[in-house]
This record gives C-alpha cells, structure tokens and sequence, in this order.
C-alpha cells in the first residue's frame, strides 16, 4: 500500500526531518508502550488506515505494528508536538507492544537518586 | 556541573547512540507531557540530580529543564526501553511542559481516519 501525506499535514511537520520519533500510550490505562518512528510513508498510512504504521531502522522498511505477531495497535487519536518534530499516538493496543513479550517496551528501570 | 554516567547503565544502553530520545510522562495524570533528548551527560546528571536534564539540539548544551522558565521536571522513574534506544521519564511537572504555556507539547492534534 502506498498513501501520500496530505500537503497540510507535511506543512506542519518540521523542515528537514525524515524520521520522527512517535510515542504510542495506551489510550485507556495511559501507560507509555513503546517508542518508534514514522517516516512521511508511515505516517499517512496510519492516518488512513487508523493502524498504527511505523519505518523500521533496523529492517529499512515500512512495519505495521503486529502485521507478524497479531500485537497491532488501533489509532485513536494522533497529535504533534508544539515543533512537528515528534508524534504522540493514542492507542488500543492489542496483546504486548513490546516483542519480549510485556505489555509496555519500557520495563528496565535505572537505579538514581544518589544526589538526591 | 559534569557527571559521569555509571558504567553499568552505559553498558545498558545500545551501542553507538549518541542521543536518545526521553519521553517525559506526568506521574500523576499520565499525561505524555514532551520528548526531548539526552546525552550520556544529561542522563548522568538527571540520575544524580533527580531534576529532568536533557540536550539541547539547537543550542547544543546542556538544558535542564526549567533553568530559565522555572517550570522544572522532578523526576520520580527512569526507565530504558527494550533495547536501549528511549527512555521514559515519570516526573512532576511544575507549571506548564510546553514553551508555549500549554502544559503538554502534544496540543497539535491530526485529523485521520479517512479510509476507516
């Protein structure tokens, strides 16, 4: 599938950016689950198909969220932050967003607070 | 102030980036509040510090949050992502994330849906 990225949206996407970070959170419980990136490709596909659309770095190529494990996540709600330069994606995350298998790819916490 | 960043949390993060995107979230609401990133000094300085501390990419310096706003980012987690490429900040946040007094950066919402 290949989908344009409407003029008035690219306008609002920062100069000069060809990746932009997008967060995707659970729309229901707000957890944060992962963190990926959109290319304008990507983006206007999930504008389209309301699936959460992301460029995979490692593999050079377009990756709809669980195409492969089923894990695929339903857009509700896409903003951009004040500069265009990163994308909050509200969604329903179905099964684990992350490939080890939790709910949410953020589950290493660091130890800090020594010079508290 | 220069803070070396512990060598077991360097070891944890992937090799050869430089900076990392940092998701800040409010640990009370959930709110996914700005993203903005992190260098091995800024991270260091926000394990020892406590207080949300990140890299500027225009200015090319240090930026701890709220230096000049007043408007500071306690923060309460740290987490790394899957693969050590994002990190997840739980802070609180005092007075407004955005500089453009909006409490969150992600104000700028996009239309989609179109082909659902």
């Amino acid at each position: 599938m290949s989908a344009a990225l409407p003029a008035d949206i690219a306008a609002r996407l920062k100069d000069g950016v060809d990746l932009i970070p997008a967060i995707a959170q659970d729309a229901t419980t707000g957890e944060v689950l992962m963190l990926a990136y959109m290319n304008s490709d990507s983006l206007a596909q999930t504008l389209t198909t309301g699936r959460a659309t992301y460029w995979s770095r490692s593999r050079n190529e377009i990756w709809i969220k669980g195409a492969t494990s089923g894990h695929t996540q339903e857009v509700l709600s896409i903003s951009l932050d004040c500069d265009g330069d990163a994308i909050l994606l509200k969604v329903n995350q179905l099964g684990a967003a992350c490939h080890t298998g939790d709910k949410t790819c953020f589950h290493n916490p660091l130890q800090f607070g020594a010079g508290n």
